[in-house]
Parts: C-alpha cells; sequence; structure tokens
C-alpha cells in the first residue's frame, strides 16, 4: 500500500492528504436543510449531513490528490450514525481509487492492540467467512507503550498490505510536553523516531517503509532532524496553513527524490469557502473552493521546492 | 462520578473493576449456536453473542462490584455491529446501577480531543435537541499529546460529572520502552504522574480527583512512587491475575484510607470457566464461574491489605 501511495503521489504530483475532519458547523446550510427534512433533526439527520459534505468535496478533488485522512473523532462524535458514515466515507474513498489513512490513533497492548488492527486493517473470521470492520487503507497509531502495542498492528498491516504512521513529534503547542523531554541529551521524539524506523525494517515497501511517521508541520527544525533519523520512513505532515505551518519550512521533510512525505491541510481545503480568499465561491460551490484550495496547496509546495532546490 | 465510584467501592468492600473485553472464543459453544441460528454467520451474529455472553456475566456479578470496564477495541474489531454491543453493554451496566469505564485509551489535541470526550462521555446539540454517543461514566485517555490533549476531555468532565483514567504506567513488558526513559534523572511515568496530580487540581471530587491515572500491576515498585505523587489521584490498576500482578504487591496502591486504587480483572473473571479451579462450573454456567472469580479475587485483595496492615 505503501508503493500505492507513492506512486500516486508522483502521478499527481501532490504530496497532499486531504483530512476530512467535517464539524457540523463547516457543513453548508443547504445540505443541513435537506439532510434535516430527510432524516429528522437527529443523529441520523446529522450524520447524514456530514456525509453529503464529504461526498461533494471528494468528488470535486479526488482526481488531484493522493490520499485523505479522516479523522475518526468527528464521527465517532455522533456514535454509531457518525461511524456508519465514517465507514461510507472510507468505503467511497476507496471506490474512488484514493488511499484511504484512518486518522484514529489507536495504541493499547498484545490482544487488544490486534484487536484493532482486525477492526480498521484486517478481517475477522465467523463461521469460516470473512468480515471486514473499518477496512483503512493506513491508520495512525499512538506509541506511548512501547513495542508490545505497534508489533501487533505490524503483523495485521503485513498480511494485508497496509500501513501505520506512528505519532513521533505531534503539531500542537503543547506536544514539547513529554515529546520533547530530553533523554540521555536527546529529545523523546527522537528516541521514538529511531523505534519507528526500526519497526519499518520489518515492512518495507519499495523505496519506503509501509510503517511511516507523524511529524507536525509547526515544528520544522525537529522535522529536519526526524527526516535524517528515518530515511525511509513516509513522514505524515500535520499543522500546514490553519495551524500555522508554511511551506517553505515543509521541504526539509521530504528526501532528495522528492518524496518521503505527505502533508495534510483539514480545514483549509474542507472549509476553504469559509475562508479568506475563497468567499466568492459562496456556500452552494463549497466543493469548487475545495477544488481550488487543493489547487493552492499543491503549487504553494511546489513553489516551496522548487525555490529550495534553486 | 469519582463520588459515586467511591461510595459504591466502600459499600461492597470490593475494589474491583470487572474488565468486559470479550474475545469470540472465550464465549461458551450454547451462546455461540444460539446467536449464529438467530442472526446468522456474519458480524451481527458474532455481536449477538457477545451480547448476550456480557449480559450473562453482568448479571450474575453487579451486585458484588462496583464498576466494569469494556475495552472497546474488542467491540470495534467487528466494526458498527460490535460498536452498536459495546454501546448496549454499557447502556445495559448502567441500569444495573454499575459506574462504566470506558477502554478506549483516545488521545489526540484541541477540537478532535474535545470530538472523543463528546462522543464518549458528552452530548451534541441537533436542532436544539440533545443526543449521547456512547454515554461512558469514566474512560481511559493516552498523554503523549501533552495539555493541549487532555484538558479538552477535562472540560467536559466538569460539565457532565465524569472523568478520567490517564494513561501512566502501563502493564507490558515494554511498556518501559519510552515510559521509563530518564528525564532529569526521573522516569518519564513519574513526569507524566505529576501532570495527571496537577490537572486532578482542576476537577476534585471530596476525597479523590476525577481526573485518575492507569498504573500497571506489574510494575509494584513504580506503583509505591506513582501512589506517593499523586495523593489524591484514584489509580486503575490493569494487570492483576493473568499478567502476573499479585494482591500483595498491590497494598502499596492504596492509600492509608484503604481507597485511592480500583484493580481490573478481564480473562481472570469473564473466562473464568477456563481457568484452573473453576472447570467444575463448565461452560453452560460460565457466569456462575465469573461470579465465584470476583469473590475469589476481592478475598484475596482484603486477605492481602489486612496481613500488609497486620
Amino acid at each position: 500500500m505503501i508503493n500505492k501511495l507513492v506512486q500516486k503521489i508522483e502521478e499527481q504530483s501532490a504530496p497532499i492528504v486531504v483530512g476530512l475532519d467535517p464539524m457540523l458547523d463547516y457543513v453548508p446550510e443547504h445540505i443541513i436543510k435537506k439532510a434535516y427534512s430527510e432524516k429528522g433533526e437527529t443523529l441520523d439527520g446529522a450524520a447524514e449531513a456530514i456525509w453529503q459534505y464529504n461526498k461533494g468535496i471528494i468528488d470535486a478533488t479526488y482526481d488531484l490528490i493522493p490520499a485523505v485522512k479522516p479523522q475518526i473523532a468527528m464521527y465517532e462524535q455522533f456514535g454509531i450514525e457518525g461511524l456508519k458514515v465514517f465507514k461510507q466515507t472510507v468505503d467511497y474513498c476507496k471506490e474512488k481509487g484514493l488511499v484511504v489513512i484512518g486518522d484514529i490513533k489507536r495504541g493499547d497492548i498484545g490482544s487488544t492492540s490486534a484487536a484493532y488492527a482486525t477492526g480498521h486493517l484486517g478481517k475477522v473470521n465467523i463461521g469460516g467467512k470473512e468480515y471486514r470492520g473499518f477496512d483503512e487503507d493506513f491508520i495512525t497509531v499512538n506509541p506511548y507503550l512501547g513495542s508490545d502495542g505497534i508489533l501487533p498492528f505490524i503483523d495485521v498491516c503485513k498480511e494485508e498490505d497496509k500501513g501505520l504512521f506512528v505519532l513521533v513529534k505531534t503539531s500542537n503547542p503543547s506536544s514539547g510536553e513529554f515529546q520533547d523531554q530530553l533523554v540521555d541529551g536527546k529529545p523523546l521524539y527522537e528516541l521514538v523516531g529511531k523505534k519507528v524506523a526500526e519497526w519499518g525494517e520489518l515492512h518495507m515497501g519499495n523505496a519506503y517503509s509501509y510503517i511511516g511517521a507523524v511529524v507536525g508541520a509547526t515544528y520544522p527544525e525537529m522535522g529536519k532532524i526526524l527526516r535524517k533519523l528515518m530515511p525511509k520512513t513516509y513522514i505524515l505532515v500535520p499543522g500546514y496553513g490553519a495551524q500555522g505551518g508554511k511551506a517553505e519550512d515543509l521541504v526539509h521533510y521530504f528526501n532528495k527524490d522528492g518524496l518521503g512525505a505527505i502533508v495534510n491541510s483539514s480545514r483549509g481545503i474542507i472549509a476553504a469557502y469559509k475562508l479568506k480568499g475563497y468567499e466568492k465561491f459562496g456556500s452552494e460551490a463549497y466543493a469548487d473552493a475545495s477544488r481550488q484550495a487543493v489547487i493552492d496547496m499543491r503549487d504553494d509546495l511546489k513553489k516551496a521546492w522548487l525555490s529550495a532546490k534553486a
């Protein structure tokens, strides 16, 4: 699956993943009204609104992007109805040929990690027949519990030709509280990064490993160090745009081959119609605004890459 | 909710939480057969089997225990059908007066943590009406992302009179890979423990905080130190029994008031009928075996406590 991701990134010259993190107040009024009139002002109605909103964005952007990253929390907040739409979104994106990174940040140990891996990447066997739960292509996982927590996920990735992105250095302001603490003179995130590189050796694709890392766009100096520490690790980069990460800061997250990183934007794309510079689209054409935001992001990253190489 | 938990622990003289972590191969044949004949050999059938199995255990033990801890991964592995049974289990346990600790180990940042908190502890507002997703009483959370990840959960706990258990030192063999690394001469878990105590001050019950900690039974020396470092923090202790934690090791997880810790057992109770010493119950009476295992665990903890005090 990492090979497919790399291939799609190359084909589209777009190391971009669209974060499908819908909030009800991003959803345009006309979609909300229609969903509520069909399914009621209920969890079901809210979930339907989110589904229609997602579908519009996917239809308007899928030919420009290699991957999407639905954030499961945004669906889980609506309980079962929300999770049905998470699944529907995963399935629809895969139909459209997109690589789906489930941003689920799960992490536990032993048989419990194995159960999460089964639910999100693998299959259960019931009476001789196989069934799949959520069936994403990649998922994000949390490393706090150590190898016992990660290896069961890797086992399922091997069986299923799927992959992980392990949290290393997150994009939020307080990420340093624990991640930056010095261990033998080096920050903890470097130790975690080294482990990710080691785990990565257990499941290699062609040039890159199936076991990737999450490194926030908001800490470019750390990104530069981590890039060198994990040369064969694909880096998923949150924090571009709304959170403050700039394209020129991101060039060092890539290897010399122009690969090795994929940059996420969520609100900046899915709610572009609400942002400065995209007002002209209006809420009816919100999906066109999202398409334009993808093009602008692609060009922004390309420009920064070319000017850094010059 | 911490006050309710403490009160129930005192009433029942049982600092015990039963981990409802069902695996299909724990479920007795007669339950599996009935479920498959009613709902087919499908995800739905498997979920029904797990529900009937859980219900039997809850009915047989609820009057002896203060709390249950369903592990969501075990339900999530069956996708939507599994998560419906998670919800059904949460609701049924609450009807029976039990405190429900959702073992979900979620952790993200900002609005994403807020969304998880909403889905598991809080409510969404749709068209002026309130809806609840999973609605547990407590949940477990992962601290790797720092305060940005935890504070949104605490906000919802305050609004809803609910609580958290934050992972500090987990029970698994590799937990030390990151958690034990020395930071200024002290292990990282102590730093996390101090933070939990600080966060705890933000939301106090009577004698204990709503913000608890997870500290594994398998590291008793560390438990002793963490107990002192977090005097007002309730400690949720996994790892007793099957994972190797012994009652005599656990006395130091409690304060002098005999409170301050609640010990989890999962397989040792829910699959007791498969374990040495409980074979006489047989699979038909699996729930009676679970009841006996609760009584034995209660007595084991009490004996250790009395002998440590003597």
